[in-house]
């Protein structure tokens, strides 16, 4: 039996994808259920998008260019100007989905062993893109009691090593929602060009922002140039996951220069995909703000009924569109297994991602979920009176 | 100014997109040029590929399935079938191109400096590729002398080290053309079984098989269930290349399960893509047996012309739609620049890819030329006449 690498046997699993087995058992028992652990919008696609994929005039469905077809880079560049993102088309590059947008800066800029401090809890397959990378994530524990806000600054200072190359955030957070203020951008400015370092911001949510919150971008600090490296994507923001569109982000054309041998290596990002993806561009403004009059929906009305439920802890979120919350459960991971395969209200149970995944350090976030508000209004309010219901019962 | 990575600055450019600047300014001197450079053939898409796309009924354009959904795994399995290779489902990952599906094999198999022994010429992107992922190509070269048939099973156990852990093959070659023969198959397998590494084989271009001669893949191969990863994409197959479909193939299940966590972190396959990739399944035989009859057309077109050009070598391609040839120049870039720049019949010039990219010994392959027959007969008779005229008198 051939060898398998140390790279394949430590890439983690999902933390969503592991608790699937147990979903099908749930299934297979009869049982409805609500899933607020996965990042797939029921939201519609944009029609402008659907249509262009269906009026489309292929004959031959060919490559694109590797840096994506001009027209849309100069469509995404108007995009950005219109979020006061100054940026020119020979900035970016589209890239199969934010994920390899990711790979694209790990590889342009990090070599084997190096280091890239992310506060936690983040996004979960940031771990595997590491791995996968051969590079290490430092993490910077950021606390529910603080909202998720930005740790002290000299919480990273501390953590700098020579091979330190990059801080990365996810703005608005996933899995925490929350939104970075310009000045916590500021402090996080002035230490990556104090220690030569990148500073990369993956801003796939920048569109679902709450209560008069402004976003401020990476792009926005002057002086930066050289340093910020954004992650775009489509998925969320047109509810496209399956499009697999994403786009790297930069000024800095040394590193831009290198990612695109990257992506000339593997030749184009998907051309049908791109087509829809450049219709989106013309969504009219009315479907945003329905969708985040929605969104803003959904999660008072998640945040609200999470706070009758005695000894759990919630963060409030002002963007994206999730939460991490605290539950009275020494093991989550338990816990979520347990209301697949032993628990349910009428028939219905919930599915909930445990967020022990979403952080690199061991032990920490054991007794916290991560809740998608990806469902309406009515689904959500069933799906955590079940999560009620199912703490007052269960046994750790 | 931070840090590009070793891994960023090592990363090849393209030897073809490197040409790209040239074939620019003969564009704006009003030239025609005869693309006979990249691998993205003229032929049409089939219909039932194109029509299931317009057929779509899609609300939201959702992730599927990190391994592909399974109606289409199921359809792949069921082609594989009618191809003597019997595999389930369940031993095939849906990539986003054979690029990805190459990656997940490499990451899954293979640590920082291990080695992967590769024939050469090969395709140039292993090297974009090995380098992505931390790893070491070592070249066994084949010769234009034996049409770049298997060099000597010895030369490869020669090169074998404890950071072996597979070797590559294309078949049928890109850019060789070469189809290997069962017994050179057989080979290879006692090699790997011997020493316990993969046998990877890129069978993307299966389908082009000429002269009566018979495919045989590594799958179908007795003993090599451990063994074997085949690599395998929807792009000429169907000249679908924009689409970036791949599949990954292999019985082994540790690294089937191992890859697939690979393919978890990047979430999922372009849905639409996958919509064309499944119809194209039911792609009628009628569409083949054009297709192959119009490039062994023009394989023999070429051929023949190219044979009629005074000091030029050409291999013989039984499979794919390229060729080798070797040229009367010292160095085929400098040659494929100025025919670019310099030189034109009646205002219409050429463009190859220069070879030695193909190789990764240095200095190996000046002399030699990479030419796709994907233009029709034409086309490419009067592209090898202006090559005729050219070397007449082109002075190195």
């Amino acid at each position: 039996m051939p060898h398998i690498s140390s790279k394949g046997q430590s890439m983690p699993e999902s933390p969503i994808r592991k608790l699937v087995p147990y979903s099908e058992l749930a299934y297979k028992a009869g049982k409805k259920v609500y899933h607020l652990n996965i990042g797939q919008p029921d939201i519609k696609t944009p029609e402008v998008a659907i249509e262009a994929i269906k009026n489309a005039d292929i004959e031959t469905l060919a490559y694109s260019r590797s840096e994506g077809s001009e027209t849309y880079r100069l469509k995404i560049a108007d995009y950005y100007k219109k979020n006061n993102i100054n940026v020119s088309h020979n900035d970016i590059i589209v890239t199969t989905g934010g994920s390899e947008a990711l790979l694209f800066a790990f590889g342009s800029i990090m070599d084997s062993d190096d280091e890239i401090i992310i506060p936690e809890p983040f996004y979960a397959n940031y771990n595997g893109f590491s791995k996968a990378s051969g590079i290490n994530i430092v993490p910077v524990i950021s606390k529910i009691e603080d909202n998720f806000a930005l740790p002290p600054i000299d919480a990273f200072e501390a953590l700098i090593t020579p091979k330190t190359k990059a801080i990365l955030i996810c703005n608005p957070g996933n899995p925490t929602g929350y939104l970075y203020s310009k000045e916590e951008i500021k402090k996080l400015a002035a230490i990556v060009k104090k220690h030569d370092l990148y500073l990369i911001a993956d801003e796939v949510y920048r569109e679902f922002v709450y209560d008069n919150n402004t976003f401020y971008s990476i792009m926005q600090e002057a002086g930066l140039e050289d340093h910020a490296i954004m992650i775009d994507s489509v998925s969320k923001r047109y509810s496209m996951c399956g499009a697999r569109i994403g786009y790297l982000v930069s000024r800095n054309k040394t590193f831009i220069q290198t990612a695109l041998k990257f992506a000339q290596a593997r030749l184009s990002p998907p051309t049908l995909a791109q087509i829809a993806g450049e219709a989106a561009l013309d969504t009219p403004q009315s479907y945003f703000t329905e969708v985040i009059e929605e969104y803003v929906l959904r999660r008072n009305t998640l945040i609200t009924e999470l706070e009758k439920i005695d000894n759990v802890k919630v963060a409030n979120p002002n963007g994206a569109f999730y939460c991490i919350a605290e539950l009275p459960v020494k093991n989550a991971d338990d816990f979520a297994r347990w209301l697949l395969e032993h628990f349910d209200v009428d028939g219905e149970t919930v599915m909930v991602a445990p967020a022990a995944g979403f952080y690199s350090t061991p032990g920490v976030g054991l007794n916290q979920i991560r809740i998608a508000y990806v469902l309406n209004n009515d689904s959500l309010k069933k799906a955590v009176n079940i999560l009620k219901e199912a703490l007052k019962v269960y046994q750790d």
